[in-house]
C-alpha cells in the first residue's frame, strides 16, 4: 500500500488552457506547426499550469543516491564505495548534474536514500539513509515493506513545499542498472536478455552474469505487473523508490515531471503502472544508450526530445532537456502574432 | 569563379587539442564516454580553438532574406511580400529566431540580399539587396555572375571581422525551399519526386506543380556537381549563395557554424562540393522534416544534434542547437576529474 502521503488524487491538465495556447501558436508569425515539437512542449505546460501562456519559474532537481546488494555480485564497472564518493562530489558540485544545474539556474539538492558509506553532511544534502544499501535481490526481496515505504515518502518531501514549474530526478547508485534492468523484466514480463544493457561499461562476461542474476530474481521473485508495489520492494533500490514516490507526488500535486534516462524512466513506468493518471504530468528527456530504455519508452509511448547516446544518469539528460521546455516556452510567449508584426498570413 | 574575398586556404581543425581534449574527458567523474555526442562536441571545438577546454565567447547569428522569381509560379502557401515583412519583424524582434538569439545572449543581425519589396533601414540590418529577387529559374539563370558573387561577398561580409566563437546562419525567402530542392537535384542527380517537401505547407497540387518547376529548370539548365558555382547561379537565390560564401569564409577564418535545416544544409553541401575542406568546420543543428533534408545530410555525413520536427528554417533549429554545445563546453570545462572528486575510477 502506498503510504498517506502519497494518497491523493490526481487531476488532468487544463485542456482548455491547451486549447487556449494552441489557438495562440496558430497566429504566431511562422507556419503553423513548423516549430514541431515546440509547439506541442508549450500546449502541454498551458494544460500543466491552466493559462494560456505558461512560464517556467522554479526548476527542481534532486538526486537520488543509494546502493545495491546486487553490486556485490560484480554487475558494475565501478566498486560501491563510488555512490557515496559520488554524492559528495554531487554536494560540491563537480558532477555532470551540478554543471548542468548551475547553467539553468535550478533549485538543486541531493539525497541519501541509502547508501552502503557514511556521507559527510552538507547544505545540499538530505542526509537520511533508509538503510546501508538494498539486500543482494537474487537471494532475497530489495527491502522490507517499510524500508519501501519509508524510501517513497522520501520522494515526496524531496519536492518541497514551494511552488515549482517542472521537477527532474537524477538517480545514483553502483549497480542501479541491474535493479532497473530486473523491475522492467518484472513489469514487462520480458527475459533479462532483452533488458539488460552494459551500464557504466562491462564485458561480455560481466553482462551474461547479470542477465544471469536477473534471471534468478525473478524465478525467486515471481512478482508481476499486477503488484507494482511488490516488485519495487522485491528488485528495486532505495534511490528508484524515491523516484517512484517522487513522480506520484510531482502529478498528485499538479507539477509535471521531466523524466531522464533508463533508470529513471523504469522509475516512471512503475509510477504509471501504479496510478495510469501519472502518465499526463510526464515528459521524456532523452533515448539512452542503454539497451532496456526503448523498452520502457515504447511501454509508456513516450518520444524523448533528445537523442544523444548519453548514459550517465544523475538527471543529466533531463537537466539538458530543460533548455529545450525553456526555449519552447520562451517562443510561446515572446513571439509576434502575424497582426503585431504586419505580416500576412498566407 | 569565387570572389577575391574566398580565395583563402581552409586549416585543418588541431588534432592535438582535439587529443587533449578527449585525454581530459576520460578523467572526468563520469563512466568514459557516457556524456555521448556531448563530449565528441566539446573535442571538435577543442580542434576549432586549438586548446583543450574550449569555451563559447561570441556567437553570431545572422538571418540572410531574399525573394525568389519562381515564388510567381505558386510554390509556396505565403505571398511574396511576407519576405520583407518578415526582415522588419527579425528587426523589431518578434520572429522566432529573434526570441532564440536573445535566449542565448548572441550578436544577431539581418541581412537583406535581395528582397522584392523595399525594407525600411535599422540598426540590426544590413540593407543592401543584389536586386529585386532572383529570376524565375523554370525560365532563365536565377542570376547573372556578378549577382552570384555580390550575394557570396555579403554572406562573408556578415561574418564581421571580429572573434566569434560559432557561426548561425539563418534564411528566410517565399520560395526558397522549391529553390533548395533543385539545387539538391541538381548536386546530386536526383528526380525533383525525391528532394522536394511541403515547404511551409502547400497541397498536392502544387507538390506536383513544384516538382515539375525543377524538372523543368534541370532540363533548361543542365549544370551538375562538378559546376557547383554555376548550378547556384542557375537554381540558387541570393539568401542561398550568401550562406555558401558565409560557410566558406567562416571555415577560412577558422570558425565553426552550426549549421542550420534544409535550405542551409543544401548550401553547406555546396559549399563543401566548392571546398571539400569546409566539412570539418561544420556541425549540423537538426534534422528538420523538410524531405530533401535526409538526403543532403547523408550526402554530408552528417548526424545533427536535434530532432524535433523543426520546419521553419530562419536559423532556428541552429539556435536552439547552441544550447548542446553551450552546455557540452560547460560540461567539458567545470566537471571534475576522479582525483579532483576523490573517486575511485572503476
Amino acid at each position: 500500500m502506498l503510504p498517506r502521503c502519497l494518497q491523493h488524487p490526481i487531476s488532468s491538465p487544463d485542456k482548455a488552457a491547451e486549447q487556449a495556447a494552441l489557438a495562440r501558436q496558430q497566429q504566431l508569425t511562422k507556419p503553423p506547426g513548423s516549430l514541431g515539437v515546440l509547439e506541442q512542449l508549450a500546449c502541454r505546460f498551458a494544460g500543466f499550469q491552466g493559462r494560456a501562456i505558461p512560464a517556467l519559474s522554479k526548476t527542481l532537481i534532486r538526486v537520488f543516491a543509494a546502493d545495491h546488494g546486487i553490486a556485490a555480485r560484480g554487475v558494475s564497472a565501478f566498486p560501491q564505495a563510488v555512490s557515496a564518493q559520488m554524492v559528495a562530489n554531487f554536494c560540491h558540485g563537480g558532477a555532470a548534474i551540478c554543471v548542468l544545474a548551475r547553467r539553468q539556474g535550478a533549485d538543486f539538492g541531493v539525497v541519501n536514500v541509502g547508501c552502503i558509506s557514511p556521507v559527510a553532511d552538507h547544505a545540499l544534502l538530505r542526509n537520511c539513509p533508509v538503510a546501508a544499501g538494498t539486500k543482494d535481490f537474487s537471494e532475497a526481496p530489495a527491502m522490507s515493506a517499510s524500508e519501501l515505504t519509508r524510501a517513497l515518502e522520501m520522494g515526496v518531501q524531496a519536492l518541497g513545499e514551494g511552488d515549482c514549474s517542472v521537477f527532474v530526478g537524477g538517480e545514483m547508485g553502483i549497480g542501479n542498472t541491474t535493479s532497473a534492468a530486473a523491475l522492467l523484466a518484472a513489469v514487462l514480463d520480458l527475459p533479462a536478455e532483452q533488458v539488460a544493457g552494459r551500464g557504466t561499461g562491462i564485458s561480455d562476461t560481466q553482462w551474461a552474469h547479470k542477465c544471469q542474476l536477473i534471471h534468478q530474481a525473478r524465478a525467486l521473485h515471481r512478482c508481476n505487473a499486477y503488484q507494482p508495489l511488490e516488485v519495487l520492494r522485491c528488485l528495486g533500490g532505495f534511490e528508484i523508490a524515491a523516484l517512484v514516490g517522487a513522480y506520484l507526488g510531482a502529478a498528485q500535486r499538479g507539477i509535471p515531471s521531466l523524466v531522464d534516462g533508463f533508470i529513471s524512466t523504469v522509475a516512471a513506468l512503475l509510477a504509471v503502472v501504479i496510478d495510469p493518471a501519472v502518465r499526463d504530468w510526464l515528459l521524456f528527456a532523452h533515448r539512452s544508450a542503454e539497451a532496456g530504455h526503448q523498452l520502457a519508452l515504447s511501454e509508456l509511448d513516450a518520444r524523448p526530445l533528445l537523442s544523444l547516446d548519453m548514459r550517465l544518469g544523475e538527471g543529466s539528460g533531463a537537466a539538458l532537456a530543460l533548455d529545450i521546455v525553456s526555449a519552447a516556452l520562451c517562443l510561446h510567449g515572446q513571439m509576434a502574432s502575424f497582426t503585431e508584426a504586419g505580416v500576412s498570413d498566407g
